[in-house]
Parts: C-alpha cells; structure tokens; sequence
C-alpha cells in the first residue's frame, strides 16, 4: 500500500481527507507542524489522527525555524507584497513543506496531502515547495480533484462522512470568514470578508492586536536590538528568534500595530481581499529599517528596494526553494554584514515611531552632515560634482530643447 | 550689467545674496514663486526686494502646477525615498527653478541664483533642472563659493552686512533647527536635530500636524475620489490639485497623520536626519494604492513597484527634468489609465485605515475569488498550472538535489 | 452550429484540425494570416481549406503591421531573449490572434482554434493574445486536448483522416526538424534537434541566409537611417517597414548574418534548443543601437537595457497585450524619440561592424569628449565630482574598514 | 617628507609626475602593476623610475588575480557596459590601486599618485577604490591640478622637462590616438578616433587580433571547461585563469575575434568613443552563456540578465569595491553554483559560432522537451497553466476592454 504525508491540522478538512486518503488505498501518517497555530490540546490532535486511522501522527515543532530562516531574511528583504502585506502565512508554507518531506522520506512516503484549496496560494507554496525538494514526489490536493469535489459538496456531506466514519467534529463555532495564525501573524479572508463594501477591521475580531481605538492612551517604548540584520534582543533582554516575535506581539498587540485591510493579487490570477494582523513583525520591519538606515550603504539600499517586490512576489507565489532565491539570499547576506544597532521605538495607539536609535557602524556623521560651518565637507567640491552631474542634461539641452 | 534672477524668499540669507549680487555686478530680478510657504504678508516681500536693490520683484504663485505636474505624479508613482520620505522639498524645487527661468528669458538674465548650502540636496535640483532647461544658465550658488563663504561666517556678519545696507532684518525668532515648508509637507533638518539622540517628533514644533496623542480620540472619515490615478474631489466636493492637497491637510493634521523621522542619504554623499510632516499627501498615498489594488494589473504593478525607487531616487537627487524621468512618466501615465475609483479611508490618531473602496474599473470579482464552490474558476486548471511552475524546480531537483 | 476561426497554415496539421472541427460540430472558418511564410500558392490553400469543408477562407497579409507594430518597438526595446533570440516567432503569434479575432468578431465565431502544440511557447502566445482581446473567446488547441491526441498519436493516422475525407495532402519532403518562417526570420527545432550533440546550424539547411563561409569575401556596406527609433530607408531609398525588412535580409542574408543556435528556457518550464536566422533583424538591432549611441541620454539607456530582458520574457512568453507591455510601450516611445541618424554598417561574413554613424541630435560632442587640452570641459571639476562619489565609500571605509 | 606611492608605467606622463611629485615635495615609490601591457624590459622601466629620484621602485605582477578575481566574476555577470564593451580596462583600475595602496601601507606612504587626465573614467576607478580601500590616503591626480596642467600644457613642455631633469624618453612612435593593453584587451581612443567620421576598425592598428577579413578562411574549433562559473581548461588542458585568457586571446586573435567600436558614455558625463579587441574575453562571454543555458535556471536567468547592466554600470564607473558590488558578487556566486560544462566553438573570421557543449549538471531533458508524444510532460497541463495565466487579461477584458 503507497504510503503519504499528510499536513495535519485536526480541522474537520483534514480529518475528511484523512479519511479519504485511506477509501483511496493510501497508508497515512499525519503530521501537525507546529508553527504557533492556536490549539489548547496538541495531543488530542495527535490521538484524533490516530483514531481517524492514521498509521502514525506526530507534531513537529518548527516556530524557531520559522522566524530565524524564513521569517526574519524576509523582513531584512524589507519585502512586502504589494506594499502592504508582510507575508506571515507565505512563508510559512514551504516550511511546512520541508518538515512533511523530511518524515516522508524517513517513513518511505511517496505522496504528500495537503487540504489547500484550488482557489488559493497556499496550494502553489505547498506544492512548489515539495515538488523542489523532492521531484519525485506526488503531491495530493484533494481540493483539486473533481471527484473529491463531488463528494464534498458542502459542510454538510463533511460531517456526515466524519459521522459514518467515527471521526469526531468538534462543534466550532461558525465565523463569518476564515482564519489563519501562526506565530508570526493572522490573516483573514473568505466568506462575509469577500464583500468589499464590508469594513475589513470592523468585521474581523483579530485575535493578537486590539483595535488603535482600544488599545491605551499612552506611549509604550520599546528597544530592539539588531545583529547582522537580525534581531536579537527586545528591551535588554536576549531572546532566541520566536521569544522575540512573540514578546513584540503582546507589546505591539496590545498597542492596536499591525492591522491592514487589503486587495491583493493572488498567484493563480484573481485579485482577492484579505485581512492581517502582525504587531511584532510590523514593529520588527520598522526597526529593520532605522537601523538600516544608520548602517547600509545609500546604492546598496536603493537597489535592495528595487528587489523587494521581487523578493515579495517570489515569497507570495511560493518560489521559496528556488535557485533566483537562493541568490537573492546571498545577497541578502551580505547586505545585512553591518546592520547592526539597537533601535528604540514609541508604540502608540497604532503607530510605531522612532524614539531613537544607535549603532556601532553608524554612518552617519554629524561633523559631515552638519549644516553649520566647518566639518570635514568641502562645500567648493559640490560645484564640480554638480557641473558633472548636468553634464548630459547640458548637451542635451543644446541639441534637444527642453520646452519650458 | 549682466543680469541675474535670484530666487528670493525675503528671509535673511536670499537678502544678503541680494545685496552681494550687486556689489559683484549683477542687476538683480528677485522671484518669489510662491508654493505655500509660510508667509503673512506677499506684498512685503516684494517691497523689501526692491528695498534691497533689486531691479524688479514679482511673486508667482506656482502651487497648482507644483500638485498637479509634480507632486501627484510622483504619488502615483507611490515613490518614497528609502522607504519612508514622501519628496515634498525635492519635487518642489525644479519647478521654482523652472518660473525663475521663464523669467529670466523674458527678461534676457544670464544668471539664475538661489541660496541654498552647498552641503544639501537642493542646490543639485535646482542647479540641475535650470541647466537641463537653460544649459547656458550660469548659476550662481554663493554657498558655494569660498569667497561668499568666507564673507559671511556666520548670521552676525549677515546681519551687519544687512545693517550696514539698510536691508531689514525681521527679528526672527531663532529655532533649534530649520524647516522647509510648502503646500506638501513641512521638513525640518538641521540645528539641534542633527544630535540624533534628540527625539525628532518630540523637538520638533510641527506647523501642518497635532501629534497622534493629542489627535481627537474619535475616528473621522474621509472620501476621495480618483481619475486615472489623479485626485479629484474630497468628500464628494470637487476640488483642485491644491484645493484637495490643503483639504486633506486640514483634516489629516487634526488626526496626526504623517509625521516621520528618519535619517536619510543625501545626493551628495553623506547620511543626514530629517524629520517630516506630510498629513494631505500621506493620506492621497494610501488612498492612491487603494484603488490600484482594485484596478491596477498585478504584473505591472509589481514592476511599477520596483521602479518606484528609482523614481523617487531621480527625485530626489533632482533629476526631474530628464529623459530617463520623461520616459519613467510616460510609463506611469499609461499605468495609471485605469486606476479610477473612490476610497473612505478611516483616520485616527495618525493611523490610515481602510474603511470602503469602490471603482467603475474594479477587477475584484467575487464570483471567482470566493472560497465558496461554484464561481467561474475552475480548480482542475490548478493542477495543471502548478505541474507547470514546478516543472523548472522538479528538473533541477533531480539533476542537482537540495538537501533537506 | 457554434462558429469557429482556424488559423489555418495549408498543412497537414491544421487541414486535419479543420475537419475535426467539423466533426466535433463546428462550423469552421480558415484564416490564413500572411506573414511572409513560404507558399508558392495562396489561392490554392484558400481553395483547399473550402474542399475541406470551411465555410469560408481568406488570407489577411498582415507583414507590415508585424514589421511596424510589434517587431520593430521590440527590437527599439533591444529586447533578445536569453540575450540572443530575436522574438521573431514570438512576436508574430499575438497578431495571429488579432487577426483572427477580428473576423471572428466579424463573422459571429464563438471559438478560435489553432494548431500550436501543448508543449511550445506558440499555444501560450496565440492564447494570452486571444483571451485579452475577447475574454470570452474559446480557444481550442486540439493537441491540448486527449481525445485528439488518441485520434491522431502520429503522422499516419492524420494522413489516413485526410485520405478518409477527402483532404489533399500535399507529399512535402520529410525535414529532419521542424520550421516556422515568416518576414522577420525562420526558427527550427524539434527532430534531430533535440540531440544537443548534434551541430545546430551543420544540420540546418538554412533558408534566409548562407553560412559565413559562404558568403563573398567582400565587405558589403548598407546604410539605414533611422527616425526616432524606427528604419526609414536602406543605401538612401525611403521603404516602408516590411521592405526595410526584406532588404535587409537579402543583403544580410547573402553576407551570412544572423544564425544563431541556442539552448532556451520556454514558458511552459523545460528548456529547448532552437537554430535561428534573422538576418535582417540582426542588422538592424545593431544599427538601432548605434543611433542610440549617439542621441540617447546615458541613464535611460541604461534603464532600458535593465528592461530589455523583462520586455524579452514578456514577448517571448506571449504577454504583448498586456497592461504592462503597454506602459513599457510608452515608456519606450518616449525613450526614441530623439534617436534619428544614419548609420552605415560593413557586414562581412557573418559580422556587423560599424562603419559610420551621424545623427541631427548626436550628442556626442568632440569639444568635450576630448583628451586634447582645451575645450569646454574643466578637469578641475573631476576633483569635486569624485570627492562627493567617493565620500560614502571613505566614511564606510572608517567606520567598518575593508582588507586589503 | 611625505610619501607618495606612484602607479607607474614608465612612459612620458608618469615619469614627468615622478619628477614634478619630488618637486613638490614628496618622496616617491614608483610601482609598476603588471597587468600584462607591453613592456620588452620591465628592469629598464624600474631602473628608469630610480634614475628619476624613486625612492623606490617595484614591479608587482597581478595578471592571475585581474583575471580571477576581477575579469572572470563580471564576464559571469555578462556583465557589458552599454551593451557591448567587455570593461578591459575598467576592471583593471581597482586592482592597480589595491596594490598601490598595499605598498603604501607597507612603506608608510600617504598619498597616491596617478597619471589619469579629469577627463575621463580611469581617474574615477583609481579613486573610488583607493578610498573605499583607505579612506585616509591622499590621492593626487596631477592632471587635475592646473598648477601641473599649466607647467605642461603639452608634449613640448614635457620633454624638455625631462631633459632638464635628465629623465631619459624614449622616441615612441607618435600612434594617432592612444592605447590601453592589459591581458584582457587593448582598448583605444582618442586622436583621430575623436572623429565619428574616422572608421575606428580601420584606423586602428590591433595588437591582439586579424581583421575578420585577413582571418584564415577556415574554422577553427575551440573546447572550455567551466567550473561553477569559473573557465578551467581550453581544448582539454588544465589552465590557471591568465593562462585561459592569453590563450583564447592567441587563438581569438588569429580568427578576428572581439573587435568593436562604438560611442559610449563616461562616467564623467560626456559621450566618448572608444574601439576596443578582446579576442580571449569575447569567446569566454559566449562560453559562458552556453553553459548557463544548460544548467542555469530560467527565473534567475532572467534577473541577472536585469541586473547585468547595473554591474556593468559599477563596473565602468569604479564602484568595484563597494558594499552593492560586494552584494551583487554575492549573488553571482550563488547563481554560478551549478554553471559547469564544457562547450565547444566554432571561430571563423569574427564569428563565435556554438559547436557542442556537455555539461554534469544539464537541466536540458529531451524527454520533456521532445514534441514527440509520449514524454514525462503531459500537455493537458498547459491547459490549467494557460487559463490561469490568462485569467488576469480576461478580466481585464471584461472590464476594460481593449479595442482590436
């Protein structure tokens, strides 16, 4: 019997699928990889897969993975995808990916399951993910079968497989949307978020941040500090990559930070409308860049900005695996040598503003910048930099007037 | 006796550069072009010109041409320099030296003069957009000039030179930096802010912004209207260019929006700190990206976006009157054919939010975004979609595996 | 009986296409689209496709649309695919579809058909062309479809259709590869080669042009002039488009111009190899480039040549109609503007040396360029010029040293 | 006394500096970098330096690491400046001042002389990397200084300064225009060349190549190794990196390979002309591509091809040791991970032709690629991929829809 993988979340999708991977001849071993979904009984999860009759469950927790290799060289990228959105379940998706892969060939599998739709991106960074990975293997994507399709019309027809099948429904009680968390972020969308003329923000009950309106009427700081483009610490206090994600988004939650209501554009084609929440990475994305902006080269960082959406594109789409991003994170690598420095910011109502920032590498420097008198810069070299400066601008003015 | 048009603000250093013109033996036309600086009495200005020997002065009010040919096209662009500054000094200069050169054509001047430092961003856009439009123009940059320079050390030697030449000095309130304004934005550099551990948003006096914490605590809305990518009424009223700029002024200063502090790479080399406040074009930014999320084509706002940069590094270095920037503006122009449409965005303590968006060009479609069955997307194209965009990596997977 | 337009070549392939329509309850109209592909026999082919059952045939020559419209702004683009294709194939296919749209609009067609296989590049072109124009258009691409492939696994059984139903087949002399020929170049592949260890333009019996070591050992002079951006006239006589074209390819061709054989990335994900001629093309990209030398601003030829590749993928991917091929079209339009001159190229055995080149806005100025002393250039600026370049680079070189 | 370490290259114009340096009070180390010119007798060049007054005078030879370090990472970018120029000289000019500046230090000088005019590129490469390596040195550009340009404002003067200073000049033969050799290329300009109505390639004489025309008129087949980017072997022999170029530049050279001319753009503004022959260089540019199509993925293909001409740019402007240059090497390291393969080309008479090429790591899969039936690809998938990819235009259609 050929043996699968698959990405387990204890959601009635799954278990159906769970299910159906064995009516199709499939040996199933779940998998639940931890990522900080919100889940009171990870064991329960387990023993639920088991009774569904998988062949083996287990849960693997990859949170630090998340936020150290994924997480943070994307938001050292500044890359946000179509200006907005800061790509919290993007990539979360190859790494759940990687940890199915990894069980797979340690248990023989020959296929991976996943229970992403056909409609969505995370099918794309699912699969494109694997398939990288491992080319040989097959990829399962009920959603995507007519024939699953079929049998599945509806909630309804969910239940009354799980019913014949003894698979416990837990009674979840019914949102007007969808969700998805991890630790990095929550995004919404789907149902009563697919009308527009629906306020995004009013609607969704955000499950990390409180409203601006909410959140208390005075001015919260916090001090991050950077290594190579890394953070390292928050107030003083050093913290592995997921304390630190998590400790901003109880500061920056409680501060209203992160909530966007956007239309984006989906890899599949259609534009889409989703509903975010990252307090912590927002306020890591800002702090990222003051202390870039002390520390990075002035053409370095302007490129780096070209490549962004590039990098954000790549990320959204599901192109994590891939020999262009492997090169754009060597790049990236590099860009980040001397991004180091602490930043301290005033968190308030929804805004995050720069209350200070210090680095070893600062480049900047008052005696140059200064506008007073003196200094180490020569004012009489503008004249020459300036006349060579215009030089085409010049010329072509003389042979091709500019009409003014 | 060659003549010389000076760019003339009636505050103390154009005064002076008035006066030593002369004495070097220019005829002096001084030019207030007028974009909303802050100023109480026009006609006093001109006087004092004349007073200060000038052989005419005349003020030309230029703040509809500077929104609408110059600042919202850069909006458009959504082109912020390094992230963050929204260009509100750097788009205004080419067009004060494009009036003062006009006039100086009906006036037969050779020169063009302007008083800013030879260490700043500003004497490289006006010097370059007056030689791409006059390459015959001699400019005339006393800051530069070690002579000038060497003249007047300091303010006590400005003033004395003042009273020595029946100049009126204004007793002018001396503040702990110095500040920029025009209908876009006020900056303030310089002085007691190039300390960068003074808090930006705490030192500086903002002219145009309350700060979020003293913003009502209550969320005001605001509509605006866009065609082809311009604004053109606020609140249902339709207004112009400047009309709508100050509108949203007024409304985005009562709510904080758009203050920042950052620091900065100048032109010529050195990092420099800036602090910014912006509340109209803040908001028409957003505002902006709103409806191209509706009506924009996401390849080519992906593309946009990475170009984005390099306008507003073109910008900022003054690089306006060019051909790179013609062709980067025909560009835009075609982009933004189709991004008509109104959005409600939601203020609040200096935080835009998104509360409604509609458009006649909207690209939305439930129909085939919803996660509901149905619609008019077929999930099967899916598969073979992703068998296709995985094609590349699945190749190179088993050529050249990826360890995982 | 829905009504569908073939885009229909004479062949085999697209006269079995044209019956199985029939079959499958079509009613059928043949468009031939004339883009300079070899045919002894129009009139004959429109008769053929009527003896096979078409309800109607034309011919449409569109040869210098394709040569005015989409060639030459791709070639003003400098756009080569992987640095080497010229698009000559890939540029023809949008207009195909245009052409047949519009009779299909015309006619009340409901579907287009084309004879492009599931594995190629054409399918992608013919089809992202169609669906723009007329996004309810059904675009059949039997090779796409399974039941088609089974009816016809080989060139027997289509050739045992034809005999069934009556439909010429024309005895054509088996080629060891496969061609596509229009005015702008002939491409081959498939066959023989797709062995990579077979030599390229060894096997091909090339149709445009001789191998360099055929060609006359004599240099040959052409003279093109060029009025922004586009070829007007060859050795002083003003043509239109295609005649230029022509020309070109009868005087590259007998010198051995333009072969090139090439290993290539197509959409659909798999590399192939392809063997091209373009001999005039190749003329006149180098030609264009030449002009360009002399009159385009140095930024902006440096910005195009960073699109170039974006507007070769889009081409050769089969996104000409397309909100961003249309904004880099009138990018590009603004960027030719000023590129008028003549250039006389020697071509001598498969090379293309520049022998001359003048222009009414050559911007090459030889007072300033000189390393004579003198002229209107002052070295001194240089000092200024570089102190201001070099000044990030000497305070990065303090802060955080480089060895060396 | 102060120290100043001078690149020397024993001919008229340094020598005269070597002079007039002590004149102005410096003690001068005379270093001549071999990077390949032609020199019969390098000892008479240093002996020449001690008869002027050198403190010092050494001869470093750096030839393998221009090649390795500098030459072969750009020709891995195909990085080419304004689309043709192969940056021969260019690349050269850090690597003179990086061992200039090591000498420096080593003796305690404090500044660093150079023989570059102010108007041309080679003075912005020497300084920018100078500075960037020691932000302290001194660079002294005589040239620049119009104390020196007025002592010698020609030849004349220069001569009978070294006759007064018994510095003894070879009678050179006085060439039409001037040359720059290094085992890269020779470029030329300059002179007569100044004048676009002079036919460079006939003008000039070439030190490296034939004519095209006087090339044998048969085809000669030359076979290179890569390693990961890096050419390893010609024609089956192991070589060290210099080895490789003096070798392709022999068997270039007698078959006309790499000679150009054309109008380019200075960094310093002006358009200037330069011919140029890189017979070695040009082969291993061609290679090097065709290995990259066997094993590169297309995607990253695609962006370097974007950003070849920002390195170019760099490249051609000085900015080689630069923290974006550090970065984009970076990237091209990654990106050339799996470039390995051997290629075989054809030369005849200027013509680079491919022959074969074989590579471990060949991503070229006939069984995908064949349009035979059969194959892993299955072209029912291109029906997904299309509808999806087409999704985007058909909504656009719908909307807005284009007129054809």
């Amino acid at each position: 019997m050929p043996s699968c993988v698959l990405a387990y979340s204890g959601g009635l999708d799954t278990s159906v699928i769970l299910g159906w991977l064995q009516d199709e001849g499939y040996e199933v071993h779940a998998v639940y990889v931890d990522l900080g979904q919100p889940c009171e009984d990870r064991q329960a999860i387990l023993k639920k897969a088991r009774d569904c009759g998988a062949k083996s469950s287990q849960i693997v927790d990859a949170q630090e993975e998340l936020c150290r290799d994924f997480a943070f060289p994307v938001m050292q990228f500044q890359a946000k995808y179509e200006g907005w959105y800061l790509l919290g379940t993007s990539i979360a998706r190859p790494l759940i990916s990687k940890v199915c892969l990894q069980i797979a060939r340690d248990l023989g599998a020959v296929a991976y399951a996943h229970g992403a739709t056909g409609k969505g991106n995370d099918q794309c960074r699912f699969q494109l993910a694997a398939e990288a990975l491992n080319p040989a293997v097959e990829v399962i994507a009920p959603w995507r079968i007519e024939k699953f399709r079929k049998l599945f019309p509806g909630r309804t027809e969910m239940i009354a497989y799980c019913d014949k099948n003894n698979i416990p429904v837990k009674a979840s009680v019914s949102k007007p949307y969808s969700s998805d968390e991890n630790c990095l972020h929550i995004s919404y969308e789907a149902g009563k978020l697919e009308d527009l003329n629906v306020n995004g923000v009013e609607l969704v009950e955000f499950g990390m941040t409180v409203s601006p309106r909410k959140a208390p009427d005075a001015v919260e700081e916090v001090t991050i500090a950077f290594e190579k483009g890394v953070p390292v610490s928050v107030n003083g206090k050093t913290l592995s990559p997921l304390e630190i994600v998590k400790t901003l988004n109880t500061i920056g939650g409680r501060n209203g930070i992160g909530q966007i209501d956007m239309v984006e554009n989906r890899f599949v084609g259609m534009k889409s409308r989703g509903v975010y929440e990252a307090p912590g990475m927002t306020i890591l994305y800002t702090g990222h860049r003051v202390i870039e902006q002390l520390t990075m080269d002035r053409d370095l960082m302007h490129l780096r900005d070209s490549l962004a959406p590039v990098v954000a594109e790549m990320v959204y789409y599901g192109f994590w695996y891939h020999a262009k991003m492997d090169a754009l994170l060597a790049f990236n690598k590099e860009a980040q040598k001397n991004v180091t420095g602490e930043v301290k910011l005033a968190l308030y109502k929804g805004n995050v503003m720069v209350a200070g920032r210090t680095s070893p590498n600062n480049l900047y420097d008052e005696g140059i910048a200064t506008m007073e008198g003196g200094g180490s810069y020569n004012q009489t070299d503008a004249e020459g930099f300036l006349r060579i400066q215009g030089l085409p601008g010049r010329v072509q003015g003389r042979i091709t007037p500019r009409p003014y």
